[in-house]
Parts: structure tokens; sequence; C-alpha cells
């Protein structure tokens, strides 16, 4: 099974919290095996290895690559590219192969969600019709925790960490007055519900939200409005949270659809999200107070609140790729097995084309039966991974982030 | 100078990371003196004074009053409610005096910002009218350290770390993609810009915003533009931190101007604030892909992230108040006076009326001349005020926040 080459890793995608962590499994695995003839980091994730744009990983500090675990967003950048198939236009591929056979690489890794397996899948095929040797390993993460045949995926667990303490913290905030308010709060999650859910992790605080709305569930925004009267008669305020792509029956976005009524004929694209549209509906209609909060890209950057044990399964996954592939394993994605709910897991792999391109959802039963509010056999799930704090190092007040050297590959 | 009688304490304005830090500072040290009979605390604030609607300290647990220096937002309740002059109408004020006879309140603390210190002011006045001998202290408290006679107000450095933290993380995502992008991060600051500047010292990690616009320097939609267009020419990525209170040459906010002109034709109140109108220019004008961040309540509430210095200077805050009335001190603010640029400070007194109703604005000196950035002399001012991390406990994965039981004073 023993294959001498170079190893290579790329990020895709939007970034995380800990993606550079699982960076950090794959340079400090890769720098101390024998086989591994080099170590390179791909600028901008494929389009580094189709344009050649590597960067020397054995010419970074050791403790900078360390920090890694600590440091946000894409490190070595990110890239938003869908390789076509190589049987439509091969062009792409042949450049990859040429990156690869300059550098010796024989191990690809690329950190990424479902069109990272989708690229790592179609690479593979190309290289064993090339009968090019390299073994490629997919390396999941995205905050959507929506990728199937995986407990959850890394960046998840610190996005939900972080969304839980906001919203206790603004929960906090908004019962300090005695003045009444309906406030919504507007999370990630285009297709799934994971992010909005995790708002209700806030319960441990004995914080949680109200109401809770996720794009798996048909929204209806005269329930949302029937919703919000009730609980605002009963206690005078109401925190609720909704997911971004929140989609009506017929599956169109509601944000979409009162952009088309209320805003185009002006031109306008877009000010403010869903959150604020619902908010406007309140207004409008039940002529209450509000306050619109969108928690934005801090979901998926706020490394000074990652989840410990997402940071090191995040290195784990790094870690397990490099090993595996030196076992032989090819054309997989590393995978996350629970094998005890309060908490123990397990990894492993599986073939790639698995899991490319299917979503994973939100299982209808964690949501009550009017679909307004999470149950407690989500936070069951979902609690064992926001445990623990990331011991960020601050340097006069601020973190202090790996600054890379970023030397270009010979 | 001694007087034997209860302590009361009461929180005011919009809530701050270490707000109750400073109440701590009071209930701590209170609690240890002989002098004092009993330890109150107002629910929501003077509300809580006119309605007798008070707690009793010595009942809740000392581990819990400790908590309260990781606790964010206004534990005891705040309010926003400004007394009208006794002169005018004296009915709240007898209310008052009630309820300090009923307790034998002789020393009343009152933390908040500008108004506060007015209401502490005018509460003083009539004490002295009614010859009830007490002696009462304010406690400055505001993220948006516009207070006058102070080096900086407490609030202001957690609310700034939170600043700062926020935009090198988001800044790092920001350049992790090669796709080009103006990016728009609003913060808080109605009338002053000690907020927006601190994004500034992002500069720290190499990440400060490239452009900065405060509500001290009027603000022109076109030179904005022009500002824009020639960063974007230059680096095809800008980051522009604005606050909310920005306003154009005639001193209207730059917000209501836009929501006249564009949105209430239909109706609307308010969809995002000055940051997505400025996106929606930028798009307009220069047809340039936009990214809106409003940083919103966490601001004020994300002790997670609180500083040291500040969450300390805030429990001193409240302790010398006690220490200053148990000597007589009276109708005077707790005041700061910086001694050593990096870092020593004093703390003093200065009478309320100096301080009430005025604003401190930033430094015209320490904006370049553009007005579009801040200068290094801000540096050298803010970044000490960052330092430093608060140990926050966590349980479950969650920050634990003090719980206090809220016994009615009898």
């Amino acid at each position: 099974m023993s294959l001498k080459g170079a190893v290579l890793f790329g990020q895709s995608g939007g970034p995380t919290s800990v993606i550079n962590s699982s960076a950090a499994g794959v340079f400090l695995t890769a720098l101390k095996h024998e086989e591994i003839t080099g170590v390179y980091g791909a600028l901008h994730g494929i389009h580094g290895v189709i344009n050649d744009n590597l960067i020397d990983i054995s010419k970074e500090d050791v403790d900078e690559l360390q920090r890694l675990k600590y440091t946000p967003a894409a490190a070595l950048g990110s890239v938003r590219y869908k390789l076509r198939h190589f049987k439509d236009d091969p062009t792409d591929y042949h450049k990859i192969l040429d990156t690869f056979k300059k550098h010796n690489i024989r191990y690809f890794f690329y950190c990424g969600g479902n069109d990272s397996m989708d690229t790592c899948h179609k690479i593979s095929d190309f290289m064993k019709e090339q009968d090019y040797e390299c073994r490629i390993i997919g390396i999941p993460k995205t905050i959507d925790n929506d990728l199937m045949c995986i407990d959850h995926t890394p960046g998840y667990g610190s996005a939900a960490k972080y969304i839980a303490t906001t919203i206790s913290q603004v929960i906090l905030d908004a019962i300090s007055y005695t003045k009444s308010r309906v406030t919504i709060i507007e999370t990630m999650g285009r297709h799934t519900g994971w992010l909005a859910a995790a708002s209700i992790l806030a319960r441990v605080n004995g914080l949680g939200p109200d109401l809770v709305y996720i794009p798996e569930i048909p929204f209806d925004v005269d329930d949302f409005i029937e919703d919000v009267a009730r609980l605002y008669r009963e206690n005078k305020r109401v925190i609720a949270v909704v997911s971004e792509g929140i989609v009506d029956a017929s599956g169109n976005f509601v944000l979409e659809k009162s952009e088309n009524v209320e805003v185009d004929h002006f031109g306008h694209v877009h000010l403010g999200g869903v959150g604020y549209r619902l908010a406007n509906e309140v207004k409008r209609r039940l002529e209450l107070q509000t306050r619109v909060m969108e928690l934005n890209l801090m979901q998926r950057c706020a490394s000074h609140l990652a989840s410990k044990v997402d940071v090191e399964e995040a290195f784990m996954f790094g870690k397990k790729a490099v090993e595996l592939a030196l076992q032989g394993v090819t054309d997989s994605m590393v995978t996350l097995k629970r094998v005890k709910m309060n908490y123990k897991v397990e990894y492993g792999v599986i073939p790639l084309n698995q899991v490319a391109n299917f979503e994973r959802c939100m299982p209808r039963e964690w949501m009550n039966e009017r679909g307004n509010n999470v149950l407690p056999e989500f936070i069951d799930y979902a609690l064992p991974l926001i445990k623990g704090e990331n011991r960020v190092k601050y340097e006069k007040g601020l973190p202090r982030f790996a600054k890379l050297k970023k030397i270009k590959a010979e």
C-alpha cells in the first residue's frame, strides 16, 4: 500500500471557525511521515490547484501551524467553483493533473461541503482514467450541518455555541427592560434549520427563544403572526428565531416573496433579510415594537467562542484523512459516527459518491407539531457538540491569529 | 461623617457587558461595612424606587453576587425614564422619599449614563430641600463613552474589544475569498463615534477597516461613494465601518433621509439601518457586490468577550462609590483620570451638575483630514482599555450567568 509522494490540501466553500483546525491536522500529521515527500497548500482551493498556485507548508513555523487551530476563516483562501464533468470539458482536469505531476502530488485532501465532495469525486474518477496513482480524501466542514452519512459536520458545533451564547445574552438584555417588544433573530441556513435550532440550546441558561422557524417546514406568515400575537398577550415579550431560508408552502423563499411585492418597484435589490420582512409584518399587522438581529458572518468566524469539541474533532478529521490515505483509502470522505449520545464518536470513511450532492435535513420529529419550536431530542443531540472552550491566545487584547509566510512551492 | 443607614442601588439606561460588575462592587463592599444596616437593589432603576420595588441583597448568595462580574445586561432590570424637575411635579420625588424613609435608605447609588446622572442630581437637590440626610453618588456606565469629565466610561472597553475582535474575524473571512465585495459594518453610536472608531483597533492584527465614518463629522454620500470607488479600484475589496448615527451637513440622520425618500411611500418604518442604505447606494451607483453587518445588541452584551480592564474598573467604580459615600461624599459622580497613557488610572469624584446632560465627542484631531479614518492617537488611547480577558465560567458549553433570588425587601 506504500505510496511515496507529496500531500496537497485545499479549502473550499464558506469558512467556519474550525476549518483551519482541519488544515492543522493535515499539515502537522503529514509533516511527520517519511513516505510524504512534500506538504503543500493550494491557495483558494481548486483554483490554486488548477493554476499551480501552491505554498510550501514545510517552510512555515510549526507554532503558526498550531495556531491554525484558533484562527477562523480559510487561512489558505477559499473558493466557490463547481467543476464541470471531465467528459464535458476536461480542460481544468488536465491542468490539475499537470500540477499533481509537477509536484508529485500523490495525496490530495479537500476540505469543504457538498460541492467539494463532488469535486473530489470527479477528480478521483479522472485520475483513475488517466492512470495517475493518487489518493483523494474529502474532509467535511460546514456550519450548516447538512452533509449526509455523518453525525454532524465540523464547524457546526462552534456555530451552534455562538448562536446559543448570543441568544442567551440577547435575551438577558431584552428582559432587563420593562418595555415590551418582539425580537426577531435571523440565523444562517439557506436550506436546513440546524443553525436556527441551535438557538434552543440557550435553554441551558433558562433563556431559550419562544419561537423557532426552519426551512424544512413550510412557513405561513398568518400562522407566524398568530403565534407572535398569542405569546405577546401572555408574556408581553416574544423572541423568535428564523432561518434565512424559510420558504412558503409553494417553496418560495419568504424573503424573495416580500421583496417582489414591496420593494422591487423602486429597484431595491435587498434591504435586510427575512428578519426585517417579518418585523415589518409584525409592525403592520399587530402594531408592536420590534427589534431585528441578523447573526450574519459571526456564526461562521467567531473563533473566540469556538467549541473545544468542534476544534478537536476538526483537527482529528485532518489527521485521520492523512492516516487513512497512507493506508490506501481513496475516493472517500472521512466521517464520524456517534457511539454514545453524551458523548463518544468513532471516525470512519464512506465512498464520496454516497455523500456528494445530497442534503441532510432536520428530522421532522425534533420539531413540535405546529412547527414553531424545537423539541428536547434536539438538545440531547446538539448539546455535546458545543462543549468546552477554545484556548485562544490573546495579544494586546485581541485574539492572536496564525500568520503564514505562504512561500510559493517551486 | 458617620451616617448609619441602608444602601440602595439601581441600574438605568442601555445595558453593558459590565454594568453588573459595578453592582457587584457596590453590593460586596456595602455588605462588609458596619455602618450599613441594609443593602437593597431597586428593580428597573428609578421605577423600582418610586414604586418601592426593592430586593434584599443580603439574602443573595455571595457566589452569585460574584458572578455578576461575568453576567451581561442589567441584572436588576433597567429603565428609561426621565424625571421631571420636582418644582414642576414633585409626585415621583415624594414617592422616592417614602421609599427611602421606609427602608432608612441613607446611601443611594445609581448606575447609568447622562440621564441617570441628571436623575441623581435632581433627587439630591430634593432630599436637601426636604432635609432628609442621604448621600447620593452616580456610577457611570455606557458603551457610548460619551460622558464628560472622565477618561472613559465603564462598558466602553468591552464594547470596543467586541467590535475590534469581530472586525478582525470578519475581515479574515472576507479576504479568504477571491470574490470582490464592499462590506459595510454598522456600529452603535447615535451621537458619537467612539464605537465605530474602536474598529480600528483590529489593526493590531493587521486587519483594520479601510474607512470609518462617525457622527461628529458631517457625512456626504457623494464623498463616500468616491472613497469606496477609489479603494475598490486599488484593492478590489473595501471594508467600511459606519456609526448608526451619521448625519449630513444639515444635521439630518443619513438613515432618516433615505427613509423619507425611498421607503415611506409604502408606509415602511424601518428596514435595516444606515448600513443597508449605504450598501444600496453602492449597488445603485457603482454596481458592486455588497455585504452588510449590523453589530447590533452584541456590542453591549457579549460578556464572553468583555475586557478584563473594563470588568475590574467597573467593579472598582462600585466599590469606590460606597467608600466615598461613607466618607461623606454626595451629589457626585465617581470618575477616573488616566495618569499614565499605557496604563494607570486614578479614581476621583466630580459634582453631578458638571457631568449631567453634556456629551463628549471624539476629538476631531483623532480623525484624518478627509474624516473617513481614525488616526493612531486614538489607538494609543483605546488599546489599553480592551486588555485582558474576562474569566467567564462555562457550564455545559454556555456561559454560567448569576442567578439572583430577588427576594422582596420587607
